[in-house]
C-alpha cells in the first residue's frame, strides 16, 4: 500500500501518518521529493483497515497493491486446482461440458435434454429448478418438484446435476439433491447465499456478476472459501455494455485474467452472453481456444416452447457441430474432453 | 406488442404466428409490405409470455410496447404516491432528508450523528446494522445489537429509523425494529429479499442496482408490490460506468425518467455516488433542483475513524451548508423541508 | 510516480530500474519490505515516458500520481478561469446560457430560434452549420450558406455566435464568421482537429467525448492550450452508459471534477444528455444548481419540422419555465446571470 | 418502420400521421387495438428523415426496423467480400495475419520487425507513422519519414504495408505510400476523415471505436462505401467496459455479429485489447476460433525501448507459439494462412 501525501501536507501530517502505520505494526518507508511526499506500507496492511487513510489530513490518495483475496489467490496457491463434480473433474487438464435446459419443466423435457447434452459432449447436467427473473410475472421455474426430476434423470442417465440456488433458507434443500450448486449473476454479491453454500459441502459454480469486475467475482468467490469450501468453479456468462447487439458481451479476456490470478478453473457460458442461437457456437469455440476449463451450454428439444431463453438453446444439427468443435479444439489446447460417466456407474445419492 | 417478419417468411409462417397468438385471446393485426410483414399485437400480451414468438420460424425481431410493472407504473396510477416512515412524509409535496452513519459502531457514535442528522435538516435517521461487503474481510456491522442501538437513539431523538435488510432470514427481525428497511444496490435483484420484504409490513427504500436499469429497478419494485406493499421509495446511489474519477456516476436524469414511470417516491444518495466528501453537497443540490422527493446522507461523528466509507461522509461544516441548500431549494423547487419529528412525540414501538 | 517491484524481483532488478530514473534526471526512493520492494519517483518524470518501465524485468505495476495536463490543470493556476467570448464572460461569478437550433436551417427559423434564445436569457446564439451525423443519410448542414446566416443573425440580435468546426480544412473558414469555435463530442480525440482550434486565435467550447473519461476530456483541452490557446471552455454533453431511457447518461458529477482539476469554465448540455424536451429543464435546473457555469439548450420555432435533434427542442411554455428557472438560480448559486449583449452594441466582424 | 401511438393519441392525430406518411410515398397500415394504435410503415422510409414522427403530437414511439447500412450491409449482397491489399487476400476462405510495429522508429527496427511478422506467418507489415496520442506529451510519430522508412521495409521484403491516416489533409501522401489506411479507433466517427479515405483508391481497415456499437461501426464503414470503395476491412479492438483488468475489453462476439451484418471482412487485433503481451496469443486463438478473418497483432524487436505500447508487443518466444497456433487453427476454421508475399515478388509501387 502507497500513501501519497497532497502537496500541501505539512510534516506534522506526514508524521501522523507514519506514527498510525507504525502503531499498527506495519512499516512506513519515507520518500520526500520536490513537490510531493509518498509513504511506502510494508506488512500486513489489513490491520490498518478501519483506519480510513484516504481521510487523514494531506491524504491525497491511497494506492492498495498486494491481493486481497487470500484463499483464492494463485500467490499462494500457484499449481491451479482441480474441482470434481459427482467424480467429474473440471480443471487444467481436462475440457468439460456442462449442458441442459435453462429450466426444469417434465421429466420427459429434461431427459430429452439430457440425452442432446450427452450428445453434445457433456459430462455434467444442468437445469434450473429455482429461476431467478427480473419480472415477478415470468416462470419461477418448478421448485422442489424440478430437483425430483434432476434427481430422477440423473438416476437414469448417470450425469451428475448441477442447479441453482436463489435463496441461503433452500440451500440445504437444493444441496440434498444437487451435486454442484450454481449461483446466479444476480446473486453473486449475496453475501448470505455465498456464506450458506460455503457452509453446504457441495462444489459451487459461481457465475460473474453482469457489471461486477474479475476482482469482486475473486472476492465474491473468496466469501465461499473462507467458510471452509475451495470446490468452486467461476463462470464467465457476459457482462453488460453499452453494446446491445449480443445480449451480453462475453468477456473472453475475463478467462486467462482469472486464471492468472486464481487457481480456480474458470469455464464459460456461450449461450447466456450471445443470447442467440447462431452465437452460441462460435463463443464456444472461442472460449475453447482462449484456454476456458469447460463450457456450459443451454439444450431443449423444442426450443419454441421453452418456458426460459429458448431463443438461446441449441437444436439438433447444432448439437452435432458443438460436438465436432469440442472434439477437434481440445487436443489443440493440450486436453482431454471429459467423458459423461457411464450409465450405472456409482452415483451420489440425494 | 409487435412482430417483425423476416424477408424470408412464407405465409404459412405469418399464418402460424397468428394463429398462435388469436390462440392466447391476443388481437392480431397483419400489415404486409413491398419487402416485409408486420404482426401488431394488441390485448393481455402477458398470456403469450412462454409463447417464445423470438424463435419461431419467420420471425425476425419482436419489440415489446407497454409497459411491465402494473402496480408501480404510473400508467394505471397518475398521482404521485406519498409514503409513510413513522409518521414523515416522502412524496411530491415535500422534501425529506435521510442522514445518519453508514454503519451503527456504539450508541454515542450514533447519537452524536443522530444530531448532525438533525442539525442537517433530517427527519429520518439512517444507520447500516448489518452490511454487506465487497470483501469477507471487510466490518460486516453489529447485527441486532445495531438495531437496538438505533431503536434506543430513536427514543431518545424521536427519529424515525431506516436500516438495510440483507437476508430473507432476518428480515422480521430487522422489521421488529426499523421503521423502514432498505434494500441495496447489491440485492435489488435479490428476488427472494424482495419478496420478504414485501411481506413485512414496513416500507421500504429500494436502493437502484449499480448497473441496473431504470426499468429493472421498477420490476424489483414491481417484486415488492405483488406481496402487497406498495409503500415503496425509490432511491438513484449512481450507477456503474467507464468513468473512474467518482465511486460511482450519479444518473440524476434516472430522478425524472422514473417520476414520469412511476408513482413512487424518488430520493437521492449522493453520497455513494460521489464517494468523496468534497463532492456530496454539489451533488445533493443538483438532485434537489432536478425534482428529487428528498435525499439521504452520511454523517458521521468522526469520519477519520469511521468503520466505513468514512471518505464521503459529511462533517462540522458541511452540515450547516447542506441545510442551507436544502432550506433555500425547497421552496424553490415548491417544496415543504419535512421537520425533524419533535422528541418525545409517539413513535413507533419496537 | 511508483514502480511497484514483483515479489520475485532481484535485486539486479531493483538497482537497474533505480539506474535507468537516475539517468533520466528523476530521483528514486527504494522501499523494501518483506516481500516486496517499491520504488518511489519524484521530479520531471516526462522525461521517462519513453523508458516503459512497466515492461521491464521485475516490474509489476507502475502508478502515475501527479497531474498530467501542465496547462489546464488546476494545480499551478489555482484561480478559475473566465473566458470571453465576443464581449460575453463565462466563468466562476456568472451564469451564462448558450441557445439555439441544433442545424441553421435558414435565415427566419435562425432569427426566430435567437428571439427565442434571448427569451430564454441566452447572452450566446449557437447554431449548427457544419454537422457531423452518424449516417452519411441524414442531415449534414448548410456549411458556408448556414455561416452567412449566423453572422447576418448577429448582426440583426447583437448574440455572439457558437457554432461546430468538423474539419481542420474548414477551421480558418468558420473562425472568420464564429465568435467560438465548438468541437463536438465525436471529434474530442480529434487531434488535428484539436491543434487545429488551438491555432485559429477564437475561443473554443469542448465537447466531452461520449466515452470519454475526465482525465482524457482535459488531456484533449491541454491539446489545444499547448497551441497558445487558453481560452477554452468544457461541455459535459452526457456518457454512453448500458442506461437506454436516455439518449446520453448526464454525468453531472463530471462538472465539480473538472472545476476541482482545472481552472477552465465548464458549462452542461440538457438537451443532448436528456435526449428529449421533458428532460431539458429538469437537468438544465440539476447543472445550474451543481454549480456549472452556464448551460447550453437547444431551441427551435418548429421542433416537428427540425432537420435535426427536433425531439429535444425547447418550445414556446418551455422557455418561459427555462427562464425562471435560470433567474431563480443564479442568486441562489451566488452568480449573475448574464445580460444578453444589447442589438446595436458593437460586435466583433467576421 | 412502426410507429406506436400514445394511449390518449386522438383519431386525429392518427390520421395526420398517416397522412404524413403516404405524402412521402410510404405505405401506412394501422392496427387498432382495445388501449392503442400501431401504424406500421412500408417503402423508402428514408423519404421521412426530416418528418421527426417522434415529435408528432400523440406519437409514444418509433421503432426502427430495416438495416440502415445499404452499401456494405448484407442484406442485399449476401456473398461475403475479399479485400485485397497489395494482391494478399483478406476474406471468408483465408486467415490473413497483419504485424508489426506500433510506431516505425527507425529503418533497423522496423526491418527487424518486419522479419519477426513474417516468422509469426504474417502477410501484411503494419506500422504507425502518424500517432493518434491521448496526451500532447507523448510521442506523435516520424511522420513522412515514417512512411519513406515503410515503404524501404516493404521493398526490402516484399510485404505490403498498412499504416495509419489520422488527418484528411494527409491521406494523399499517406496513400502515396501505403497499400492500406488505416483508421484509428478515436477516428472512426471523424466523418472528414472517412470521406477523404473513401475517396483515396487504397484499401481501408476500420478499427471499430472503443464506445461504438456494432451499429455506427457498420455506419461509419457505409460513410467510406458512399464514397465508392467497398475495400474495407472491419477491425474490433476492444471496447471500454467498467473493466480495469485490461486495458480494453475484446468484444468477441462482435465478430460475428458483424459477419452476419455486413460482407465486409472482420479482423481483430488483440494487442490493443488486452493490452499486456500474455494477454495476447490466447485472444489471438479466440479471435481465430470465433471465426474472424484475420488478426493483427503488434511485435517489436526490443519493446523495454518501445515509444509507443511495448508492453503489448510480442518478442522472440511468443513469436512462435502465436506462429504454431494460427498454423493449426487455420485447417480446423477451414481456412488457409495466407502466405507472405516472397521477396523479389512484384511489389505495388508508392
Amino acid at each position: 500500500m502507497v500513501v501519497v501525501m497532497a502537496p500541501e501536507a505539512t510534516q506534522q501530517d506526514i508524521d501522523s501518518i507514519v506514527d498510525l502505520v507504525r502503531a499498527a505494526g506495519v512499516d512506513a518507508f519515507v520518500s520526500r521529493g520536490l513537490t510531493r511526499t509518498i509513504v511506502g506500507l510494508v506488512g500486513d496492511v489489513h490491520a490498518l483497515a478501519t483506519a480510513n487513510l484516504r481521510s487523514r489530513k494531506g491524504v491525497q490518495d491511497v494506492v492498495r497493491i498486494s491481493e486481497p483475496h487470500k484463499l483464492v489467490s494463485r500467490e499462494h496457491h500457484p499449481a491451479r486446482s482441480v474441482v470434481r463434480v459427482g467424480g467429474v473433474p473440471i480443471g487444467p487438464d481436462t475440457l468439460t461440458v456442462i449442458a441442459g435446459p435453462c429450466a426444469v419443466e417434465t421429466v420427459e423435457q429434461t431427459l430429452e435434454a439430457a440425452v442432446m447434452a450427452r450428445a453434445a459432449g457433456a459430462a455434467l447436467l444442468r437445469g434450473g429448478a429455482f429461476k431467478p427473473r427480473t419480472s415477478p410475472y415470468a416462470y419461477q421455474g418448478l421448485g422442489e418438484a424440478g430437483l425430483r426430476i434432476l434427481a430422477e434423470v440423473r438416476a437414469e442417465t448417470g450425469m451428475p446435476v448441477v442447479t441453482e440456488v436463489i435463496d441461503p433458507a433452500s440451500v440445504e434443500l437444493v444441496a440434498g439433491y444437487a451435486d454442484m450448486l450454481q449461483v446466479g449473476t444476480r446473486n453473486m454479491q449475496n453475501f448470505a447465499l455465498l456464506q450458506a453454500v460455503g457452509s453446504a459441502g457441495k462444489p459451487v459454480l459461481l457465475k460473474r456478476g453482469f457489471a461486477a469486475t474479475v476482482d469482486e467475482w475473486l472476492m465474491a468467490a473468496e466469501y465461499i472459501a473462507q467458510r471452509g469450501n475451495l470446490d468452486i468453479v467461476l463462470c464467465e456468462r457476459g457482462i453488460r455494455t453499452f453494446e446491445t447487439a449480443t445480449r451480453n458481451t462475453l468477456d473472453i479476456s475475463a478467462v486467462p485474467v482469472a486464471q492468472r490470478r486464481s487457481h480456480l478453473p474458470v469455464i464459460v457460458d456461450p449461450s447466456h452472453s450471445g443470447g442467440r442461437r447462431e452465437l452460441v457456437i462460435p463463443l464456444a469455440r472461442a472460449a475453447l481456444a482462449v484456454g476456458a476449463d469447460g463450457v456450459m451450454i443451454d439444450v431443449h428439444p423444442a426450443p419454441e416452447r421453452a418456458l426460459c431463453d429458448g431463443a438461446q438453446a441449441l437444436v439438433g444439427e447444432d448439437i452435432r457441430e458443438f460436438s465436432i468443435a469440442a472434439s477437434i479444439l481440445s487436443p489443440v489446447m493440450g486436453r482431454t474432453l471429459t467423458q459423461p460417466v457411464p450409465k450405472g456407474s456409482p452415483l451420489p445419492v440425494p
